[in-house]
């Protein structure tokens, strides 16, 4: 029989960034040496020689946030169906992250984007001017993953210009980042396109009117070159 | 100077569903008569003829929901530009209704979508089976705006089968709607297209087969008739 720290069924190891776990896999009553392995999700883990028969541990040292929910199985060499899983549920307060400095034109749309990481699962909230945000019809809309927490304006307003705090409650703490929504008034845009279709209208035009007149300005020309020369073209 | 209920300031009257409101506009110092007008919104309101000089009185009854947000204005005959306005801020707590018993086949995609009318504002969450719903990554999607809260599932499986409560929590009350969604196996389709294919391809085969072998067909057909004439054709 397989044991990992003393279980012979799989289980979830609770532990916290920081910490450290020790993982001991013994095989009971055995009557011969039996090899252990161990993998970390998919992969194989490289064991010392002597750590391999009969008893084998392995130590998960610096656990992160990023080790939530990582699986380390210990499986007999010789039937490697024969396994017991560990599965650590790393459990952290809401860790919040995001652009929080955004400034936008009157009349356009802008996305706030709350990066959010929380085991266990926080509640998430958006607040402007710390109240609970008035969602406004057709205008205001959030949108939630399990790692972003999105509120998008349409038709940005300057009244909408402040402070909007994403929250993130959950049972370890709150946490809350601030983002701030600068709107701008809307600069009458320089029409690029139009400006350049007249100057091709214009350019044009002049060359046209040269081609039509280029015998009148040849004529202006060899007057110029030589005014006594009279000699009719 | 024109007030109404005494003010002279345009302000947000705090009503609840069912009351009734009455509004009193009046012209303070008048010197002649001043006919007053009322308008909801931008329409106007009919006023018995004994209720429009110096001083006119409208009563809102039985205010719902609907009517949160919506302005009074009084204004001078005279100088409509004159005007006091009162605006209902009508609370109440959280209205939820939709479509709460969905079956879907296992690998479907799956919308539940909780209505929503609250004021002030309510905090909306999504639990499964009482606990805070664990958003997983890329199957799980909320989405938020004022009047509605959506939780997507995408390739749904069998472990999503569940009562899931939509949950909104304002300052007056905090309210719940279950969704119990049923996911059942999935059905293996008849494959009606390739089924329709195969016929045509069969009875072209055989109208082909048919005309090929026309002359000979023909020739049974004759001998059938006449079986002892045999004329050579």
């Amino acid at each position: 029989v397989l044991t990992v720290n003393g279980k012979t069924e799989n289980y979830i190891l609770d532990t916290t960034p920081g910490s450290q776990a020790s993982l001991i896999c013994a095989v009971q009553n055995h009557t011969r040496e039996e090899e252990l392995l161990w993998y970390r999700e998919e992969g194989r883990v490289d064991l010392k020689s002597g750590n391999k028969i009969n008893s084998s541990s392995v130590c998960v040292s610096s656990i992160s946030e990023n080790d939530n929910g990582i699986s380390f199985t210990c499986r007999l060499g010789r039937d490697q169906s024969v396994s017991v899983s560990v599965v650590l549920n790393v459990t952290f307060p809401p860790l919040l992250s995001g652009n929080d400095f955004q400034t936008v034109e009157e009349g356009s749309n802008v996305k706030l984007v709350c990066n959010v990481k929380a085991n266990p699962q926080a509640q998430m909230m958006w607040y402007k001017n710390s109240s609970l945000l008035d969602l406004e019809k057709s205008r205001h809309q959030i949108q939630q993953t399990s790692e972003s927490f999105q509120l998008s304006i349409t038709k940005v307003e300057k009244p909408d210009n402040g402070t909007y705090s994403c929250i993130a409650k959950s049972s370890l703490k709150t946490e809350s980042l601030d983002f701030h929504l600068i709107v701008k008034d809307k600069t009458v845009g320089v029409p690029i396109e139009p400006i350049i279709a007249a100057c091709v209208v214009i350019f044009l035009t002049l060359c046209f009117g040269l081609i039509a007149r280029r015998k009148k300005i040849m004529k202006l020309c060899m007057k110029d070159k030589d005014p006594h020369s009279e000699t009719a073209l």
